[in-house]
């Protein structure tokens, strides 16, 4: 199959800014989506020519129109597709037979509704491999672009957005709409504004790497229903963050089982679980948001103001009340209020009236009018302690505020510092807050909301900065002896490898496992035991028994041959009694852990995301507190020390209470190896290592029991 | 002193119902303070006279001025004094001098310029209660009072808010410009809209007392930024809730010690621990609001709306993408999804095109048009599974978006279940929006805040009609012996209390102690463990070892008289040689405790509410997960089970992990005991017991370290 992402890309070019486009399927009727569609593009003012296709119409809306694509005589740039489902198919063989590489499928009635609308999707799916088609859709709203060079509304959107540097993505046509409407009242626009539907050829993997390159973009909005290709999209977001600087916001929904199902009917998706999804957009540096309020909230930050150098900021209000209520979540968000130097301080002295608050958060107190509002923020603005600023105003019956919104926006523009503001109210700010939003000042209804944009601005580009925790891993370790056992496994049909055999597989990617033996009569046990070294442990090693000390299988603290001749004889005995006739492969002869710290370590597979690395801290902390880290394979050693210092439990491992700190170093890489286990062996299903014993510092850790089921 | 409690409740109603109001200090200005108050007044429309009183004018916006006060002839119900702080307490005395029972004071520049003000404060207070007047202020924004029969706007606020029923009390005044500006843009109309200032007399408990009794209130929104009377604020809202089941909605800023030091610059407030402010409010069944737009959210679902019967909702919407983001809202914050009965299933299907999705949530598909929703509704609303509905839109080019919102509303009436609507997107939607608005449905920006309104009518309406949550504990027992040691103690000038001191103390109150006897030779510590019984602890008792470990000040597992004989020696000569010199009062020999879960209990006083108790399960849980819960006292048992059950690791006591259940029962009879104890003693001001041993169910539990600081 050729390179699809690549002719994805090119064709994508075509899309945004087509010469020419047909409009199959259009008709006469406004207030159709076949109708309005040919209409939107039509009067979007697009740099070419509109062919309007309907096998019943001679013209529509005063445009000569044709019965077939094929019919048109000029080069056609994107065809549109607006038939019902039923037809899509040959209207797309159409476009093939004419040449044309880029389409929008707008029609639904595709996967959505079943399994017929699969099959028809698969189809579509062919007639564009074969000629070399790339499609948006379907089931979608379509594509907009703002781009003055080919303003492009292919959709059946009712509003035209301004022109911005915010490029949104949505799976969800229906939200488009609400989006469009909601950033018009907030004068927010967009670069590029795209619905992308069931996503069957162009996914937003593809978006992405084309949006990499898009210089009307700053900032990428997602909304994603189903992540199909959770690795793709983790490596396409870390390519634009690390080459391009653009940061992606997200909201993908389905977080609880309920929501999942309910997506999945929508949609026809597979969740996994969020926890995880949680840990690799993380992972990719991917910003996760809680709902579209605050996507839009962070994307202003982004786009209007510059990047913080620390996350140091001064709040200026003419209300104490809205002051300390923004304190208190600057300081709930990791945010830190600015010392003042003093030069800061005698300014404000200096210009606010003595009943002023000058420290940070500075009152200006309620009669405040400009003059008071741009002296405090000039003051803090040059103040070298500050990194960005907070302001804050309630409408007193003196408060001026429109000029207020000006000086603002004045001030703001000498310095290279962000500033975010807060009209609090509604209708008596509403004309000071369209000042505010005209000049790129971000603007915020609640003062606490300007806390999260802040810190998820200054953490994007501090983790820009480090750039290591989104390169990627080493190339993977292959142990051809691993495969053969599980192979071996599977060909007798073997789900379950007990901790002989896991350890047998851990050992072969180095993960520190402990000198073992297998043994079947009480003299080899004895004879190994002495191999080993004293004190060991004895096991019962059986496909059938998971819980080995119920049955007395486990005798510890052996310290001669003749106890672990004994322990062999008292270990095969009680197994026998509880489990008469059991089939066990032998008795397993380990050498003992000195006392450690005990953590847990696994292998998930996520039906998104593949192969997923757990940790935790053993017992009930894993239990009952639920505090386990994942993140997606491949892991290196400092995503692998962010999963250690992610548990709430990680200080035991620091050296809380008065212990030694535990050896995190080997931990981390355990973590590392394991999850080059994981890659290098697809066929594991769940992999667990519990306990891994973590010594001092120095003194390493041991895999002390481990289990493999297979797929 | 009289109870100035019943004389506030008198003369707030006066206060809120005037016949005649003098305004003392206005003038003509418009635009300043002292200027527009009186306007505001005589526009209101007030049934009443009104009397400006001003020192230089004749008259006054077209109404007859008097010089003083006392020279008018008629009686005066309110008086509104804006005359600067200086000047105030003149103008207060005077109206003493005219029998004027009911005062504003406007007036700023008191306790919050500092100690100066302070005083000024105190003088206000002194003639107050020379001439029983109640004041609210000094340094607010005034009083609004929308009932028709008595309009009054005795306040510099910009806008006269329409009629409701929700009263608004503030400590900042800047705040409430901006709630008023809000409120209006929402059509959220108040019955009392109060900014109290420094509550100098009238404070939050008076007002919260008055509008208990209040017609026109329904719901009482509360913004505080300090907390002078913790104990008093939870019996007024407790009773408030109990007798008149108005909700009561907080915000109370300083949450952070950033936050609350803001605050203490601008009220000069002393703020205790965050947590504790929060159980205290969870235990008075107040609700706590993060910010003011949430809590208008929780208002209105409260005033507009009748209570679910149980939290079974059914989603409706004509956008999956929403659903399904609201779906994930809504169960996290605990809100079930209805299952629909087969009746309702059948008529969605009879209803609703092929296409729509007929569980739940609901999708009528995005061409949806008045007729679906309205046969969804229906469907839902008559489904005795359903509890409450959320209704969904997103504005497609075919929604008939007024048609919908009146629909609803008619729909709505007809049934005796909640209804919350969500139309999403902002200026296509603005007009649907106040449709739903004027019919009083509440409408949610967006769709997932409709979730935490919901569930806190739902608990609400859960915790009033248990009730017992809100009742009163038992009357205290009053322990003579234990004042007696502690005066004895603090005569002595004694901070520290030791294990067997403290011992004593508790055992006063009936906590479970074990048998213990302090000994001062090595044949009294034989006799008396052979006294207790085998096996015994002994430990070194003196004021100045607090960590007896440390100096080997602890021996455990005695089993004879010969062993007690030799570990009285052990002991001793140990810390004489790590402290030599030191005085020590005794060995404590006290019977060993069979091992059992340790938990800690503590009680710590907090400068708002009082005697607080502690209660955490020792080790990491509390040093490491900071797992506690906070109580204040008095306690009764029911809500000794609810602390019990808040902390993460309760499992652990109520028998995770393959153990039996612990003694929760005896846990949560000491837990009473000592809230007993820390009331009957006001001189302590740390008792901690760390740990107490729960041994199993019906075992018991036993306090087997306890120390305690007094003040």
């Amino acid at each position: 199959m050729k390179d699809r992402g690549k002719l994805h890309h090119k064709n994508l070019q075509t899309l945004f800014y087509p010469k020419s486009v047909a409009v199959i399927g259009t008709n006469k009727v406004t207030g159709t989506v076949p109708g309005d569609i040919f209409i939107n593009i039509l009067h979007a003012d697009l740099q070419g020519i509109i062919y309007p296709v309907s096998p019943r119409e001679k013209s529509i809306g005063g445009v000569k129109a044709y019965k077939y694509v094929i019919d048109i005589e000029e080069e056609v740039d994107l065809a549109v597709i607006v038939f019902p489902s039923s037809v899509a198919k040959l209207a797309l063989e159409q476009c093939g037979q004419k040449g044309i590489k880029s389409v929008i499928i707008i029609s639904a009635g595709f996967r959505e509704v079943g399994e017929k609308g699969q099959a028809k999707e698969k189809e579509l799916l062919e007639i564009a491999e074969k000629y070399d088609i790339s499609f948006i859709g379907p089931n979608c709203l379509g594509v907009i672009n703002t781009d003055p060079v080919s303003r492009l509304n292919a959709s059946f959107a009712r509003k035209f957005p301004a022109e911005g540097n915010i490029a949104f993505l949505s799976q969800s046509g229906a939200l488009c709409t609400a989006v469009l409407d909601y950033a018009q009242a907030k004068n927010i626009g967009f670069s590029k504004f795209v619905s992308f539907g069931n996503k069957t050829d162009i996914s937003e993997i593809d978006l992405l790497y084309y949006l990499m390159e898009d210089k009307k973009t700053k900032v990428i909005l997602l909304y994603l229903e189903e992540i199909t290709d959770g690795p793709g999209l983790m490596k396409a977001a870390r390519d634009v963050i690390e080459k391009s600087h653009k940061p992606i916001l997200i909201i993908k929904s389905g977080r609880t089982e309920e929501g999942a199902s309910a997506a999945a009917s929508h949609t026809g998706s597979l969740a996994g679980k969020d926890e995880i999804c949680d840990a690799a957009f993380k992972q990719a540096g991917i910003i996760r948001c809680e709902n579209i309020e605050e996507m839009f909230n962070i994307a202003i930050a982004f786009v209007y103001q510059p990047e913080p150098k620390l996350n140091r900021i001064a709040i200026i209000t003419n209300a104490g009340g809205p002051g300390v209520l923004t304190t208190d979540a600057a300081i709930k968000s990791g945010i830190h209020l600015a010392q003042f130097s003093e030069e800061t301080t005698l300014a404000l002295k200096r210009s606010l009236p003595s009943t002023a608050n000058i420290n940070n958060p500075v009152d200006v107190i309620g009669d405040a009018r400009a003059d008071r509002y741009v002296a405090a923020i000039s003051a803090a603005f040059k103040d070298e302690n500050v990194d960005g600023l907070f302001v804050i105003l309630t409408p007193q019956s003196m408060t001026d505020i429109n000029t207020i919104a000006k000086e603002i926006a004045t001030v703001a523009s000498q310095f290279d510092k962000p500033i975010y503001t807060s009209f609090m109210g509604e209708a008596d700010v509403a004309s000071g807050i369209q000042i505010l939003q005209k000049h790129n000042i971000p603007h915020y209804i609640l003062p606490e909301s300007m806390c999260k944009p802040f810190m998820k601005v200054y953490q994007f580009h501090q983790q820009i900065s480090k750039s290591e925790t989104i390169t990627e891993a080493a190339a993977v370790y292959k142990s051809k002896e691993a495969k053969k056992r599980i192979n071996s496994a599977l060909n007798s049909n073997k789900k379950f490898l007990h901790e002989f055999e896991a350890t047998q597989i851990v050992s072969e990617y180095k993960l520190p496992v402990l000198k073992s033996g297998l043994t079947t009569s009480a003299e080899e046990a004895a004879e190994v035991a002495k191999t080993i070294g004293f004190p060991v442990v004895m096991k019962v090693m059986s496909e059938k028994i998971v819980h080995k000390f119920d049955v007395g299988g486990v005798i510890l603290n052996i310290n001669s041959e003749i106890e672990a001749a004994e322990a062999f004889l008292k270990i095969t005995d009680s197994v026998q009694k509880i489990l008469p006739g059991i089939k066990i492969d032998g008795i397993l002869v380990s050498k003992q852990v000195p006392e450690g710290l005990e953590v847990i370590l696994g292998i998930k597979k996520d039906p998104s995301f593949g192969d997923v690395i757990m940790f935790g801290i053993g017992g009930i902390f894993v239990e009952i507190f639920k505090d386990v880290s994942f993140r997606v394979a491949p892991i290196q050693k400092n995503v692998a020390f962010e999963m250690i210092q992610e548990i709430k439990a990680s200080k035991l491992l620091l050296g809380a209470r008065g212990k030694k700190p535990a050896d995190i170093e080997c931990l981390a890489e355990t973590i590392v190896k394991l999850s080059n286990l994981a890659l290098d062996n697809p066929n594991i299903k769940e992999l667990d290592i519990n306990p891994l014993i973590v010594l001092e510092l120095g003194k390493g850790c041991f895999v002390a029991d481990a289990k493999i089921v297979l797929k």
